[in-house]
């Protein structure tokens, strides 16, 4: 008898998990129906800061999968139409298709793939004209529309995260002026403090205003009802577009109002195969849902293009009759922002004191290359173990080139559950063009283990 | 009473060590006494194929520590002055300095800093003026006077390993044909045979002929004297200048009189404190010795700075009253030719076989960011992976930028003794910048994991 999968949110995770599972089932063993209330499906989010900048030409080249690709290969799409309504005791869900029209679709196995929404705060002024989310694609459209316009002169970005940073390179590629406003005393929340401030003082280096240990309170308008500044407690800032990157929440509405359990962050919970906890015929992955973070112990809400398509190609394997679980993340996350590459794995130190775990740090300045090879450019690594058992909780990196990607070291290494001291003599690539004789993280390991030993002496 | 620890060999091992032991214990306390037979200290042999390109300016810029710097912090080096005799029953060394002067200098720790000299095989012509070696300062000085007299427009560097195209790289930038020369059917032998084929490709596309399958016989000589060509069974190819680039051999002749342990390729063999194995007082580090190398168990002679570098300091540690032993290698090397990058870590095919270990492998082309992003570059990774365990045995990969680094994640990988199972979900930093949403070391990881399972259904 043929099964039928139903999937909501035709993004990285559903639509990976849909592709699995037709590639393990046939259209006579297994139906497949996608729902995706937007206009395009398998898009990279991930992408929208460099469509916007230029650097990129989108919004094709950003879109991974075309719904006609996913439709030719045997996955019954239907874009427009939102799912309205989970109806676990019947094993059904209600669709609403962009003309209004509302139907009932049975499901055997059910995949939530919901995706998150972006925080807008409910400031006044926040729905003027020249305030830009940068989440879809249609949001991008506006935003260079507006750009295009060629009247803005001014950009504030408001939140001072990965997304912030990249959309302050995106507006210095467009020539603004830009200003970022972050509620934290230094940006790039992610990462301790100190690290924070030396991003501050990249981003200053590259002409951004960073105005941060305020929140916005207001987006101000002027008489054409257009955004004219964006106020905080300290100042106000002058703008002719504001761009908002503050983050989004699992967007699980739906799963909530069917009594599925959520986390702590409002992220749908999973088991080990990513079934929604304690659900038979239910799946969940991507941005709608809570990770395991290996260092903590603890469930977080990591909304990463990286983790969707994992978890969909997982729920994707095991409705197909494989088996397939998901090991949790180390909290891993590059970015950049013009040259400078910032990066972090594992727990920042608010995290390690709020998992109950006593740490010391160690901070160190080195080179991308060898100091004598042309182009070699400084980097800060920092790097936190455990007290006592030297265990690795962190790494955070801010650089130039070469930086970001040196944390995969740490993010193995925290995966493994290896001790700095452990990291201390890793043999890891070394020739004068790619590292110094001691590769900055080494060196990083050393001096953090000279701090474990250090801590444990003192008792 | 004062201890005397006496160096033979003042690069990268023996001064390591020396400053190391000086850092913890104090000149009343340790008497320093450093050997070397050349005229520089501490630097960087990895530097000089970028010094004789032009890319760097040498050969300051390659010394990591003069002399000077070394006997200003209370160590005693002796120039010049090399050590003919180890008479390890009196414990103490016969040194000759410039003037022939003889000494005996007696210690109560011995380090062999000896390093290795270069390949040299006896072929007819291989004296030639005209013919260079590329270990020491004073080849890469002789090399750039060859190419600044300015009558050089053909360079045949022989031997295809790393040295080899690096060199090759150097000669291009002067603006030479250039000829590789390869005994084997492929270069960069470190990699396995159809990894290298990619290599050759990208050889061939920047311009160099590469010669392979078929030793060198014979330099040839002009009538003035000078090389003019180098001929293999196959062909003849004309050089107006000879690069020898074919690897090294630990320089153990003084420790082999002296009756101590070597390997089978001729190194020292250690203990995991790098005490030569079995002596009491006798420590030996880099380029001299042989290691373990932890994928296949066995002993390895693994000359790069970056060992010598971690030997030197464990070594002075342990002379200085610390404790600290070095793990082992996994085989990570990384090189690159112009913009073309190449990395290996674990064991190549033949090098697993040699070791009893029977393994699948995979290869997967993907690139170095998203694929929409600007500049992203084609990567080829190549995987190893044992048999029924899945334990990961070696990494490979050839690409351009952000390809080599790449390999670390497998040599932690390697040194956690992970599964590629383990690897697949592996929590690496994606942004499009800097990876596809898949890492291409995720995707090889997947491919050769199901390699591992579909050869288990094999049975």
């Amino acid at each position: 008898m043929t099964e039928r999968l139903v999937v909501i949110g035709g993004d990285a995770a559903g639509m990976s998990a849909a592709s699995q599972a037709r590639r393990r089932r046939s259209e006579d063993d297994l139906e497949i129906v996608a729902f995706e209330r937007g206009r395009h499906t398998s898009y990279s989010a991930c992408g929208i800061p460099y469509w916007i900048g230029g650097a990129v030409t989108g919004p094709e080249d950003l879109i991974a999968r075309t719904a006609d690709e996913h439709r030719a290969r045997g996955i019954d799409l239907r874009l427009g139409t939102e799912v309205t309504e989970v109806d676990t005791e019947r094993g059904r869900v209600r669709s609403r298709d962009p003309y209004g029209q509302e139907e009932w679709v049975s499901y055997d196995h059910l995949v939530f793939g919901t995706g998150a929404v972006p925080l807008r705060p409910p400031l006044p002024g926040i729905d003027a004209p020249g305030v830009h989310g940068v989440q879809t694609l249609d949001d991008a459209e506006a935003a260079l529309a507006a750009l295009d316009r060629g009247e803005v002169r001014r950009a504030v970005v408001v939140g001072g995260g990965y997304i912030g940073v990249e959309m302050a390179e995106a507006m210095l590629r467009h020539g603004l002026e830009v200003t970022l406003v972050d509620r934290n005393l230094e940006p790039m929340n992610t990462l301790d403090p100190d690290m924070g401030r030396l991003v501050r003082g990249e981003l200053e280096g590259l002409g951004v205003r960073v105005a941060s240990g305020a929140p916005v309170r207001e987006v101000l308008t002027g008489r054409d009802g257009r955004v004219r500044a964006v106020s905080t407690d300290d100042d106000e800032y002058p703008a002719d577009i504001v761009v908002l990157g503050l983050g989004v929440r699992p967007a699980t509405d739906l799963a909530r109002a069917a009594g599925l359990p959520l986390g702590a962050s409002g992220g749908l919970l999973t088991d080990r195969a990513m079934r929604v906890r304690g659900a038979e015929r239910l799946w969940a992955g991507g941005d709608c849902v809570e990770v395991l973070n290996l260092v903590s112990g603890a469930e977080q809400h990591v909304p990463l293009g990286t983790h969707a398509n994992k978890h969909g190609r997982i729920i994707g394997t095991n409705i197909g009759g494989g088996y397939e679980t998901f090991p949790g993340v180390v909290g891993t996350a590059v970015s950049k922002v013009c040259e400078v590459e910032i990066a972090r794995t594992g727990l920042k130190e608010s995290q390690a004191r709020a998992a109950g775990l006593q740490f010391v740090t160690a901070v160190i300045e080195s080179t991308s290359r060898a100091g004598y090879y042309p182009d070699s450019a400084p980097m800060t690594v920092k790097m936190t173990a455990e007290r006592v058992t030297g265990r690795l909780l962190g790494v955070q990196i801010v650089g130039r080139e070469g930086a970001a990607k040196r944390v995969d070291i740490g993010a193995v290494a925290l995966t493994a559950g290896m001790t700095v001291d452990q990291m201390i003599d890793l043999d890891l690539g070394y020739a004068p063009p790619f590292s110094p004789v001691w590769d900055p993280v080494l060196v990083a390991a050393r001096k953090v283990a000279d701090a474990v030993a250090a801590d444990l002496r003192k008792g």
